[in-house]
This record gives C-alpha cells, structure tokens and sequence, in this order.
C-alpha cells in the first residue's frame, strides 16, 4: 500500500494511493485500514509528510564515505541523534534558508516509519514493528553542526525536514538504490546496502535505547556526495521503489 | 494558578491545584481555563507530567561552573540539544537505570513551559509566549554523554526526564534557589539569577532557531554538583517556589 497525508476540504487526512487517484482513510492507518469512499486525484491534491512522529531519531555517518568528507571517525555503535518535529515538511514544501547560516547541504535518507511501540526488540522481529517506508531529506546548516557540536539545532531549523512523498509499506531495503539531485544533476548516488548498520540492526539499536511509538520515523543516514543548496534550486530525493521527494529552496 | 495533570477515572486529566484540592479542568488548560466542577484530593491523585510537549529542548552549560566541571569550554552563544518525548515521567515515577550505562546522574533544571506558537520572538516579549515555570530531572547516563559526542542517546533512555510536580503560572525566575538532593543530602544548591543566558534570552534564542508549539518546554541548565544517582536512592528536585519533584531511582 501507498499511504499519503493530503488535504480534504482543507483538513489533514490520510489516504490510499493507487495508481493517481487517493482513497480517503478514517483515521490512522496504522491503528488500521478504514477507506471512506471518497477519492480525489492526486494531481488536485496538496500532500502532507506522510507521518506526524513523536519524535525524529537519526543515525549519523552510516555509510562510510559520508564520514570520510566529513572528516569523522566512523563509531562502532551507530550515532543516534534528534531533529525537532517541528522541522518537519511534506512533499512539494519549501526549504527555508534562515540567516543564521551560509552553508545549507542535503542529505538523501531512507526513512523507518514505526508502525507499533517498540521496546527492546530483536534484530530478527525488527520487521515486524515497521509500518512501512518513506524518503526524507535531512537538511544540515553544515557550518553551525561544526561550530555547535550539537547537531540538533543546525538540522531543526524550520523545513530541515522534508519527508514523503509517501509511505511504502509493501517495499523491502535490499539493494535499492538512493539517489539526490539538485536542478537535475545528481550529488548523491548509492545502493542502500552499503549501509554501515542496516535497518533492523538500527531499530534493534534505537528501541534498546529509547521507546518508539506508532508514527515514529528513524532516519538512517546519508551516503556520500552531500553539497550545498541555495535559493531558487529545486531539490529531489529519489529512493526506488519509494518515489522522489521533491522540495525548491526559497 | 498550579496547573497539574493527573488521573482522574483512569483518564489523563489537567486540573487546577488549590491547597491540596485538585478540580478538573476540560481540554488543555493553554487554549483557557474550563472548570469542570469535579474535585479530588490531591493526596488521593496520581500526578501525571504536568505537559505533554512535541519536543524537550534543552540547553547545556548554562551555569559556568557546570561546564567546568565537565571539562567543557563554555560556548558563546547557547548549547541547544534534545531529549526524546519519550523519556518523559512525572513526579513520583521510577528513575531507571539502563543496563547500557555505569554512571546515571541527576541534573536539576528550571523549566520554561511555551504558552503558544513562538517563532522569533524577542527578549523582551518573551514573557508573553511563557505559560509558566516547572521543574526537571535531566537525568544523564554521564559515561554514554561523553563516549557518543552527541548527547541524545543518554539522556533519553525512558524515564529520564522527569518533569512537575506542577505548573506555576504566577512566578518569576528572578534570584530564586535551585537545589537537588539524594536522600536528603544536597548535591545542587544555586540560584537562577546565576544563568549565563536568562529565560528571555534562551526563548529568544531558541524560537530565532525553531518554531516553539504550546506545551513544548525548554530545560534551561544546571548548576554545578551533579553526582550518581543509584537503585534504592530517593531524588529530590527543588526551586523555590515551584515545589519538589520526587522520583525514587528503581
């Protein structure tokens, strides 16, 4: 299934997607599918991230080459840190460059949506706690992570958190390839198994840390070819199988 | 006013505390006061956190001899990180150590409680956004802080934020005394007019970076004297006239 959040008579509500018409849903659809009946073609709708998650986990420097351009020392464990949920953008939505920064960079990142609370759970039942997957775009004032050494306040700015265009919950990591382009040329290309701890190694690691909830989104790192954005490009996120995440700077 | 939420019939409920009579309150207390009528003593009441936030920002190093015992350089501008909602407890509730960490420290923090949406907001009408003042555990497992460089792993293991034990509408931060103590001996004893950055210069900072939401709060830093907190010890976190968090280490 395709799982959309879109505008109904100018209310948040999620949807089916099939082919280009969307299915209105009663509710969450991960306390389970109920359809309404009432369709509306995607082309006249306005879609919303896909996810409203308690909170936003991210794994750093989870492919090698990533942490080699930033000059950091790849961790055994994986590195966990948070974005604010208020960063969070849907597709089409605009990335905001605020002044406090003069270096904004992408970041293409396959997203874990949680689908159930998750506490403590194995590598080998990780599946089951997955409600499905998204594509998110970890936007990064790239000069304030260095000067702050906290990286939360340099990845939660206002629209750092672009995520969509929807929520794929038939679809497996594997070897699918991720890719970010930038006014049509690519700056990052990789296969999501070069992922230095893979996906149910992640939520077997976070969910021993820290409970997640229904809704929750892990966003398990960026491959290598990070570059900066500026005012006017117009920025896509592309994972196979999941879609392209697109977003213009203003 | 002493806004508190509590269970009331098995329900989260907020509600007004006079004396030590608890009345119910309809919906969330911030969109306005709704008396219900229906009153609980607060000795027969379960206190539940007193704010349900979409985030926990929290800022670091803001007492300068905090930071020296650390052994970090005080930063010019604030240290801004996040804990996960998550980790969030109320008074009364068990502290609990993670089988992950050998040393778990106390942190005493006064925190701000936002009223209503903040975007870059000045200092001086920071006071407006502010629905009222509480206290926090910032709880820390002290080895994990200093082996992941970021700090949101260790200090949001599940319980390690307890916040209450109520909301003070009608006070001020001005020189009132902060203290910790662990069964019965003090670890933390300042007063807040000792802040590197005061309360409206951190809303300001913070909402110049990220949109504040009602109900998010801002754990504005502790003083020096942090120390382990062990299974049995009993942790008291006071501010003058904001009352005393109690939670007991399990």
């Amino acid at each position: 299934m395709r799982i959309v959040r879109f505008l109904l008579d100018g209310q948040s509500s999620y949807g089916l997607l099939t082919g280009n018409e969307i299915e209105a849903l009663a509710g969450n659809p991960m306390n389970g599918i109920s359809k309404t009946g009432r369709k509306q073609l995607i082309g006249d709708s306005r879609l919303l991230a896909p996810v409203q998650p308690s909170k936003v986990v991210c794994i750093g420097m989870n492919y090698s080459q990533h942490a080699a351009e930033l000059g950091l020392d790849l961790p055994e464990e994986p590195t966990v840190f948070l974005k604010a949920p208020s960063a969070i953008v849907g597709p089409g939505a605009s990335i905001v460059v605020p002044k406090q920064t003069k270096r904004v960079e992408l970041e293409v990142e396959l997203v874990v949506v949680i689908g159930k609370e998750a506490r403590r759970v194995r590598k080998d039942e990780a599946d089951d706690y997955i409600f499905g997957y998204t594509i998110a775009n970890d936007v990064t004032a790239r000069d304030l992570q260095f000067e702050d050494q906290q990286w939360a306040r340099s990845k939660s700015f206002d629209s750092f958190c672009p995520i969509g265009p929807w929520i794929e919950t038939d679809w497996q990591p594997q070897n699918q390839r991720l890719e970010s382009r930038v006014d049509g040329s690519v700056r990052q290309a990789d296969t999501i198994d070069r992922m230095i701890h893979s996906v149910p190694e992640i939520v077997a690691y976070v969910s021993e840390n820290m409970t997640l909830l229904p809704g929750d989104v892990i966003l398990t790192g960026t491959p290598a070819g990070i570059s900066e954005i500026r005012s006017g490009e117009l920025v896509e996120c592309q994972i196979d199988g999941l879609g392209t995440l697109l977003n213009q700077v203003s």
